[in-house]
């Protein structure tokens, strides 16, 4: 019997939790899931024989240690900052380790401890971080083995509500931590590569130069950069490409809507309203508005941001009921950003029936034979309930293929890593088709930023 | 003879010293000036006995506990963040001490020493902060002693070019630190009070929303909302007023053009630009704009912002040369707030025979028997020349006017503090008036926010 621990048991662990539970008696797995509340895990566990909760706290010591002594490998789906909690003690007991957070400081400079006693501690294995690196690293492997040069590499990812559930003029639903969302952008100018041109966005900019990006069958999207596009450059190999971008992806429309709140400032976390828990939704717009005894709030705001009579997203802010006095933020000492959340949670939290999407989609440019090329190759991901969720699966299969692989000793390259290397994508991806997590491929005329050079 | 150290000899001390150096026999007083380099003192003391430089490196203990004991009192004209190495000597030797610059909290935590030893720190007694305390206070005590309620305070700031000296299409000159130019207004939003609103304004629409302010025999200006209007509603005793607002002052147009930089991030001083030592002025503003292979970055600016083809705001940004693709940059790892004062300063540095010029503006709005009334007061300063400036005037003036008057005892009050008593208010502005720095008082309507309720 191996034993598999999952610390943390939130919302997506659901598809991971059933991935090795399917397979535990074929595989002999017996899993052990801990968390301080066990009830969700308990419904997904049901009466199966090899599978238990436990409580845990990971800030007791001893309950911690206990836990990882008795297991082969241990999954920690806690939030990003208490991974470094578990991965100490899984160098102390020698345990395998698997996260679908990225690698924290702390995390990397434990790389010679975990080496050193063989040890897999894979992090970066969920959706973005985690199926981007390893679709992209297969192409761009398969483009460098016929002896290509990568000259361009686009990557996008967007957490979408399905079309199916898909009813507000925003074409959004929070489908994931509401606070990221809002919070998005910010911290730093967007930086990325544009045919060797260094680009840069600052955050009041950032949702007006969005760029177009058409799915088969699933229609126009739109995306934004993001902020840390060439943190992977080096990482991919591509330290020579001509363009390296990263970006987000909406449905048309939602950023230049979104961009109202970032230009009046209501995107603002680092100062709090004085007096927010007797505001009204209007009086907390109108707090980024002159002041005027008679003008409405409504045509104060139309006029700051110039939003003509027939301008959609005008419909966007009314269906956010924004100018409702009546209705109160009820936040004491809130920050802008916390109120807004509020609000936005009014209309974009997913109702019982909805159904989310997860969209990816990348671009490769390459030379080969001195003619220029594109590869395209996007996924979608439907979410079948609220259990089971494009989100939960997307992070979490390939959580739970890493760590069945890594206990059948097809990976075994000790280190602390990220899944970048063929040893690790070609089984997860292979098996993840089976799930219907798969991309789609195209051969497109090599589009460019230089179309005259082509 | 009483002794007088001033620390610190640069460009804003030539009218200090000169004050001082007029009154050096008839008040008996000897003036020492200690600095790293005193050639600028030098030139302004010339062959007068009553006054001496010292080499003076305040990191030199030895140096500079010599030159404080042998003082009376001192007057530090550093920057800011030395002041304290300076006030710990002057606790320990008991001297008096003033200083320009805002109260730091290791300043403010001196307070109950310094009062115990009988000792005078005054701060905040140059320009802004000082002559508008000042100012500002005794209006404010006079309204109030006359029963009256005070409803509305607007304070207005700015350090400009003289009208005879104003030759560029922004209006606009460096007569003070270029750094503090390109980051005004970063660091969090703008926060006021407008009848009894709190308002917000966040970075990128602070130059949208400015207002207009109308200064008798000098024309048009324009405000924008300072980062920290409300600091200080309680120190001048308005908790319950209705609009308290302080701003800067610019010539008409300034800040919507302004607003362009501020708009494509090159203020942005949180990160540096790749390969900036390489970059033309050009490749910097292109920088900042999507890349195309065809399109001028004249054009990508003007479609990024929509600019129209008869906007003077594009004349404006011709005239400073940033499409050069010849100039360079020639800054390594410069941030962009850097690499655009380098642009700026060679367009906005004061020439030989420029003047400069300081406005400022107060509008006191008050209740008194059932009536509303306005008062407003403005003041305007033009520098003679490049030594004698209207900033180094209004800056300096009023420290030596207190250092004197704090050694003729008119200033006895011990404690860390600022120049809010009328104890000190009143014989320095009065005495200011001898060099044309006074404030013109005149009754207008009470404009308000609020007409209807008038």
């Amino acid at each position: 019997m191996r034993k598999i621990l999952i610390i943390g048991s939130g919302k997506s662990t659901s598809y991971l939790l059933k991935y090795l539970l399917d397979k535990s008696l074929s595989e002999n797995l017996h899993v052990t899931v801990g968390d301080l509340d066990t009830n969700h895990a308990k419904k997904i566990i049901g009466t199966l024989k090899n599978a238990k909760t436990i409580y845990l706290d990971i800030f007791d010591k001893t309950l911690l240690a206990d836990a990882i002594k008795s297991a082969d490998i241990v999954i920690s789906m806690l939030p990003a900052r208490f991974h470094i909690e578990v991965a100490k003690d899984c160098i102390i007991y020698e345990k395998h380790l698997i996260t679908a957070s990225y690698v924290s400081p702390e995390m990397q400079a434990l790389h010679h401890d975990v080496k050193a006693k063989g040890l897999v501690f894979m992090n970066e294995i969920g959706l973005d971080p985690g199926i981007d690196h390893m679709s992209a690293m297969q192409v761009l492997d398969r483009i460098r083995d016929i002896g290509g040069n990568i000259i361009l590499f686009e990557s996008f990812t967007g957490g979408l509500v399905s079309s199916e559930s898909d009813n507000n003029l925003w074409n959004y639903k929070f489908t994931w931590n509401p606070r990221n969302v809002v919070l998005a952008g910010q911290g730093g100018a967007a930086k990325f590569l544009q045919e060797n041109t260094y680009k840069y966005i600052p955050y009041n900019r950032l949702f007006r130069r969005t760029e177009f990006l058409e799915i088969d069958g699933f229609g126009r999207f739109e995306i934004y950069a993001n902020r840390d596009s060439l943190k992977y450059q080096s990482t991919y190999g591509l330290d020579k490409v001509k363009t390296f971008y990263r970006g987000t992806i909406r449905r048309i429309g939602f950023s230049r809507a979104w961009n109202i709140f970032v230009n009046l400032g209501m995107t603002d976390d680092s100062y709090t309203i004085d007096d927010s828990e007797n505001m009204s939704y209007r009086d907390f717009i109108n707090a980024f508005l002159p002041y005027s005894p008679t003008d409405s709030v409504e045509l104060k705001l139309r006029h700051q941001l110039k939003i003509d009579q027939d301008d959609i997203v005008w419909d966007k802010l009314i269906e956010l009921d924004i100018f409702n006095d009546k209705k109160m933020v009820g936040i004491t000492k809130g920050t802008p950003a916390q109120i807004l959340q509020k609000i936005l949670m009014d209309s974009w939290t997913l109702g019982d029936n909805d159904k989310d999407m997860i969209v990816m989609y990348h671009k490769f440019g390459y030379e080969l034979n001195g003619m220029k090329h594109q590869i395209d190759a996007n996924m979608v991901v439907l979410g079948e309930n609220q259990t089971y969720t494009a989100m939960a699966k997307t992070v979490g299969l390939p959580v739970a293929i890493a760590a069945l692989a890594i206990l059948n000793k097809k990976i075994t390259t000790p280190g602390v890593q990220i899944p970048v290397s063929k040893e690790v994508y070609e089984p997860i991806l292979k098996e993840l088709k089976d799930f219907d997590v798969v991309f789609n491929e195209k051969e497109v005329p090599y589009h460019g930023y230089n179309p005259l050079n082509i």
